[in-house]
């Protein structure tokens, strides 16, 4: 049966509200106690499955040391047959009626672990970041807010998928705290600016998309190349600074509102893996260029959540709950556009969607939409309200693509914000 | 002796224009048709000297092979007091009255060779490419071409040194070609926007510097800790596409305008060597916030040449000569800023200075201000003239600082442009 066949069942038990059936077999990097050396993994159900203690044992046939090291790297340079060969041969390890890992249990005891006892580290080594801006809803709420409330989007917007460059150093995994940034600030009220910790700290709900294959300088990339050069994608916080942003970021874009921190899940889901969840994208009119023009389903039906958790709250609350369908460019899209001028990409380029908004005032990616700038706090239960994000509030987003009793999912990607040093 | 004393001599014959005397010695990454792996060597006069070399013969006490690799990274990370004893010992080695290489033939004709027969290579491993907007010549140029006449300069501009992400993986070393970008033009003329090959190509002449240690995420630099940081400094192109980033660049800046290529300089002179040339840079005024305030001379006095040849000459015309003193923005006040938000910097990042123009005009670092986008095109020798850069023409750029009696130079860096593909 095909890794993504709904019937396959593993001799793992999950759980049907489980990110992590059979069907998904995401990878990640990961360390225990026991053994503190990173390795590449695989999460099943509530396990993680050690990919180089399968390989050490000669149950998959790679390439020495590939999943002995610290990032998914090495293991993406080897291509889309490997990719999806290697996912096969996991998915048959783990098959109820497979007795290969099942029925060995010396390599059991020494290849999966409960997750809970397993450390997460970034699954890649992020060799570029680039950021995108490809919903039309955030675009139009943002103009709305900043530039022109009868007319929106900038003219460019509907004819690029307009993205810029962000800052690789400081992209980290779920779990990293995050100290609320300083930069220059001038408030409209101020004459000058002033420096210290920003006052309107923000997260941004995207999705991350790694590229696997590397393209060269000068050479651009046709619809179905792109596809095929993407590996996974990830749940992704960009973290915004909106004062330092307003100030900062004419003529030349975001910079320091930016750069202290990137948030991204653990776990990094295959796009073979999301291929039963493909979708129709928003109708793009007018109609792309033809170098971005898409044949059939270019998006994914993937549920996305973000909860709220103050030092005062017991439990997170959910403050919004959207879907990737809604981006009006794609991640090939994108991928194409990147390339187009002839920049060359590397296998572990990621690239941020831009913040998933939906069309309900219930479904924004960030709270500077959902507080409307401030004007409009967002209220959480127990009576607190939030214009922006406060030292010690955590932040949790989820995404998951459903199926007939399975979710393909991402886990999360948690960050609580520190004071300023 | 100081290695920066102006009375040291080498057993190297260097003649007084030479950019590389015993007072320099800049590092760069080179392979030879006998050896063909890349290693770091440094440039003496019209030879280059094969540090590796050196250190199997057991002249250099440093980690072993720190200089058998494709890149100076892993020597720029054992910190500024390893850069300073290893330049001084290297100095040692080539001075006139030291017999330790002069008079070991074997030895010299191993590891001295003439630059002429050595391929020159990309000399650092770019791990994140930041490209700043510091002239204010340059700034006030563009302000007016495409705002206002009047008040070209927008209102942060004094208060902070603008900046970008750039793409790294397309940071190249002299001698590459460069293909003619395509990309999004929408001339004001035009109602829609048409995908095609760049027809406003330009050069910036622009100082890059080259971050040689790292800082933490979430933590803020002195100007000290970021001058020590800085390991040297290089020439560098910031090819772009005009008509691409007219078009693109709202509201998030420039990106395939810049991405298809950015060449610099083989040889990277260190900052030390640079300490006799430190002069002041402008006056600022306002008074930068206190976070980016500089005591002493912040800048150095640097010459700086771009030449142009067309395939119908016979030899390069110069077309503008400018210097780097008259940058508003300093190197270590980039640094600073650009870690400020608590941005990590890792070892590898390259941070360009922005388009150095000086007051004059014919101190001006780019063709869209030489010809003032187009209008009053450049005339060249021979009749021809140029708005901006045609196929078949190739760019050089050089610069050095003036010693008494010697010059502490980069070399060039060479662009030809090729048809776009």
């Amino acid at each position: 049966m095909h890794p993504n066949d709904p019937h396959l069942r593993s001799f793992i038990d999950v759980k049907a509200d489980s990110d992590f059936p059979i069907q998904n077999l995401p990878y990640g990097v990961f360390s225990t106690a026991s053994d503190a050396s990173p390795r590449v993994g695989i999460a099943i159900g509530d396990y993680v499955l050690d990919l180089a203690a399968l390989q050490a044992a000669k149950l998959l046939d790679l390439p020495d040391g590939v999943f002995a090291q610290p990032s998914i790297n090495a293991f993406m340079a080897l291509g889309p047959r490997v990719w999806s060969a290697t996912r096969a041969r996991i998915s048959e390890l783990l098959r109820h009626d497979n007795a290969e890992l099942r029925d060995n249990a010396a390599l059991r005891a020494k290849a999966l672990m409960p997750m809970r006892d397993a450390k997460l580290h970034l699954p890649l080594r992020v060799e570029g970041f680039t950021d995108f801006y490809s919903s039309k809803e955030h675009a139009s709420n943002v103009g709305a807010m900043f530039r022109d409330k009868t007319n929106p989007l900038l003219p460019n917007w509907l004819h690029i998928p307009i993205g810029y460059n962000g800052r690789a150093s400081t992209v980290v995994v779920s779990g990293t705290k995050i100290h609320r940034p300083h930069g220059q600030l001038k408030p409209p009220s101020a004459d000058v600016p002033s420096f210290g910790p920003c006052k309107r700290l923000d997260f941004e709900l995207e999705i991350g998309f790694v590229v696997g294959q590397p393209s060269a300088r000068g050479e651009m990339l046709s619809e179905q190349q792109a596809e095929q050069m993407i590996f996974g994608f990830t749940l992704l916080n960009d973290w915004s600074a909106r004062d330092i942003q307003q100030w900062e970021y004419v003529p030349l874009g975001p910079f320091q509102a930016k750069a202290f921190a990137t948030s991204i899940s653990p776990w990094i889901v295959t796009r073979e893996a999301l291929e039963p969840f493909r979708t129709h994208g928003p109708a793009q009119d007018p109609a792309p260029l033809p170098y971005l023009q898409q044949q059939g389903a270019n998006n994914y039906d993937m549920a996305l959540e973000v909860a709220l958790c103050t030092p005062k709250m017991t439990e997170a609350a959910r403050i919004s709950a959207t879907n990737f369908k809604y981006m009006y460019w794609s991640s090939v899209q994108q991928l194409v556009h990147h390339a187009s001028s002839g920049c060359a990409m590397s296998v572990g380029d990621l690239l941020g969607s831009g913040t998933v908004s939906g069309p309900e005032k219930d479904q924004l990616g960030s709270l500077l939409e959902l507080s409307w700038n401030g004007t409009q706090p967002v209220q959480l239960p127990g009576g607190e309200q939030r214009g922006f994000l406060e030292d010690g509030d955590s932040l949790v987003m989820r995404g998951w693509c459903q199926g007939d009793g399975y979710r393909v999912g991402f886990g999360e990607v948690e960050g609580t914000v520190l004071a300023a040093k």
